[in-house]
């Protein structure tokens, strides 16, 4: 297919690189210019405006956030103004429920078809095309996409005709994450305040009844005490949990441990922690039980 | 080995079975009698008195709660007056760090060795031999005791030689268990009332980053708002929290999630859930989003 | 003085009439018409639209919240519109940090003065002229307002230039009463289920420690259950939270007790409560606590 | 009256003078010797050990904690063994429920009256002999102690005839002050953040809307961030705090604000505050806000 990619962040730029090596036509955009190099070595074009990407069968963004995401497809020259009719934009970001809709409306207004298509996984499972794709909107366009799903993701879940569903999931699943490294950080600062080896109790939980890549990666680094470099920084996992919440509002769900985890979150933003991984928060109960050497200020000393 | 075993519950029953599957010599004990029946027919003998099972290489304990294990081990004509010099007491009840601190001095007093084995795993996972072992203690003894851990379980992790490590261990893995269910009744509230498929939900999360036991049997409970009979019931899982909360009180860790899960489990007693499944605390996010028909009480009146 | 009076809730309607009562000439304005009729008895004018009450010296505002308040204020034909150079906005309305910050800056560049002055007391407080007014800004229009002040209020607190500070201590002492309807909510369900009287129990606490009209009012509201008519209703409630946590954010300030609030506030409303009186979360203790009787519910099914 | 009085801490050597001044006969008896020395001098007579001050027709006990008041009463030769039948043992320290069962049935079977009589105020309370008292137990034992409690406090409140529920109020209350000073904490460290001055804020509130001591006494003492020396040191609103929680537990009443006040406590003393005034927790939300400058830390290194 010929298609245009939006957003080259560490994510986007292994999904295009996916689909440049699957035979696709890929054309590139970024704001910050220059980084597309590498993919045009693979075969990829880089274009200097979002206009450039737009004349193909789809457009596909994969963008920081919903101020990212609005300026790409809401602004004059942007992607309502210059997708061709019919054409598809395959949004991929992980944005709010409230900016889906507006997309599914402008496009709709546009003649263009929309689809929402966040994913779970970190940069290393983009790199290996082994995303898990979480996807809504009209099936036949779903039908359409899925060569392009193929190319970046190991398996694809349509969850409905509302793109915004597709959203809410993935807003869903960030904080099920979020809440996993909640309670693995008071569970580590537990079991370490009472002398038992960190590493090795992480080991055996996910030996054994929490044998998945969330338990694993987190429980590691709340162990090692080590949230740098950041694969995924707190103020992105403290903006889902706030998106998280924002649809909870409007639904009226009140969510307790999604509360917890937006003050955990705003707190290691306020004590200095915005550029550690989102896992920092999982930090904060040793800081609490007063073993201050495993919390993330002594990381950020350590980087100071 | 020429073992006892005490506690013939539904976990207890199917570890025993198993013990004397392996070829294992096992005379059993249970308060209340009749429960060894159908292990006697495998060939086990059934003792009328804890003394009865006590003349062995070691003696199996798996009890419901502190009450029970000390009533077996503590009083007059319990184990640590009939055990003989050298024997074992393997602990494999989901009990206190106090009481398992108090039994590690008992037993050395009395010349008895004493190991803690807690075990992750449901009813089934013990049918299947598949049980998760966390034992701690004097390391010859463990290894005097991995007949019997093969015989039970899947795999055996020593985290140490303080017995009561072995307990925290388990007590925080339970706590893990329960945050999820907290965490997946929340999610489940929030894209139940934005009209999204409960269960297709789940298999969608279960099928990517949650693919292990607890997220499958626990999120399709709650999606199926279905919690009985109890596997596990409420009681029990109220029990495990206040025993990790009294054990991070003794060690100065502050513990909001766990605090949460406390209030959790005491509303769900409080307003009658007392034979439902522990799962029921992720029917309360429903609860208060005012879905009536989702929460625990619609439950009780389907069972009334 | 010559003023203008937009907003003629109950809060308002009596405000106004302090203000005709101490002998100023005071013209009204409330979007739907006809609220001023009792206030034309006392001498009063009404107008028809916002530019009929901007001719004099000042105009207050008393409005429910941010989205009428920027109705009137900066909408074409509004406040900002109509009022000449060098007249005085008095806001008391109970409006967010952000708002205050745009009329701020847009009556500045109007070249007309503008206060923040919001109040605490309920109707009962405004129609004794007895209300708490918390004001900021231009200290030399702080004087020229006493007169207003000392006809609504019994007493003024000056905070600084800078208006939105008195937002914020108004929102924040919002937060502090819902903080002691709650824990009033939980200490009467604690009492309740011994078995104390309530009534008794409040009576005590309030002639005693607690000798406020917060404790009182809500106290006794709380131990009656009885929660209509609302003189402040939920979803009022649910708003201040809401703007002292948008605030929190904004100054990275976690408020884990706000927080709670907030999911009382919204399990209120999701459960059908948003007719109620804003204390009305003060008896969810005593449902989760298994005393349905005293749960708004029972209120909602003897109005219903 | 001719009475004992056991506990001569900084709240019983006020009381006990004031019943001196009142003309009632008073021996003393503390666990540790001399505290009574300036009470000898207004003409009480100090004993060497609990029998020596139970020849009267009453004693008061005012002790720190369950453990001390275990001590005093049900060991050999504590005050079940040495009260005269038909003598009064007037309890008026912050004690458990379960205790002052167990005080009542020990009471009881030893043919010796019992009241429990807890106290609201602070040590210059007590000097001033303006306590207020809340007391349960018989009616006409509360008559004849009528004397005692004009004595000492302002005010006495009875609950009921069971003597826990005096307890129980009393707890209450503590959770109630407790949760104003969490309040206060988070209410100050918003505003404080917003640069709004932090001890005129609180006089703002606490001559308006909350002008009772308690907000007076700890809202001053947050602004300032000064909570040594402690005058209720936060063991001790620790120990309240978990003496509700316990209460709560047996009630089956979950109580989420208490939770959270209980993990706030436990963190305070974890990170090195246990000889800090209990209001220190309040300092805490300025801790998460990183403002640490106002933290209880920076005054521990203070006093270093």
């Amino acid at each position: 297919m010929k298609i245009g990619f939006i957003g080259l962040g560490r994510m986007g730029a292994a999904m295009a690189a996916n689909l440049v090596k699957a035979g696709h036509e890929v054309s590139l955009f970024n704001r910050s210019p220059g980084k597309g190099r590498s993919l045009v070595g693979l075969g990829a074009r880089e274009a200097t405006e979002v206009a450039g990407v737009c004349g193909g069968d789809a457009v596909v963004t994969m963008l920081a956030d919903d101020d990212a995401a609005s300026a790409i497809a809401l602004i004059p020259g942007g992607l309502i103004d210059s997708l061709p009719k019919g054409s598809i934009h395959l949004s991929m970001s992980t944005i709010s429920i409230a900016l889906s809709r507006r997309l599914t409306q402008a496009h709709a207004r546009a003649g263009q078809r929309y689809l929402a298509a966040p994913v779970f996984g970190r940069p290393d499972a983009a790199a290996a095309a082994k995303l898990f794709i979480v996807t809504a909107g009209d099936p036949a366009t779903i039908e359409d996409c899925q060569p392009l799903f193929r190319a970046m993701g190991q398996r694809t879940f349509p969850v409905g005709t509302d793109p915004s569903a597709a959203n809410l999931v993935k807003l869903s699943g960030n904080f099920l994450t979020a809440s996993a490294i909640e309670a693995l950080g008071e569970a580590v600062a537990l079991i370490g305040k009472a002398g038992i080896d960190r590493r090795a109790y992480i080991e055996i939980l996910t030996a054994s009844i929490f044998n998945v890549p969330a338990y694993k990666t987190y429980g590691a680094l709340i162990a090692r005490g080590e949230f740098e470099p950041a694969a995924f920084a707190a103020p992105l996992g403290y903006k889902d949990i706030r998106l998280a919440l924002a649809a909870a509002e409007g639904l009226r769900v009140p969510m307790p441990l999604a509360s917890l985890l937006h003050d955990r979150f705003l707190r290691l933003i306020a004590q200095g922690g915005e550029h550690l991984d989102w896992s920092a928060i999982g930090a904060l109960a040793a800081e609490d039980a007063g073993a201050r050497q495993q919390a993330p200020t002594s990381s950020l000393s350590a980087a100071g």
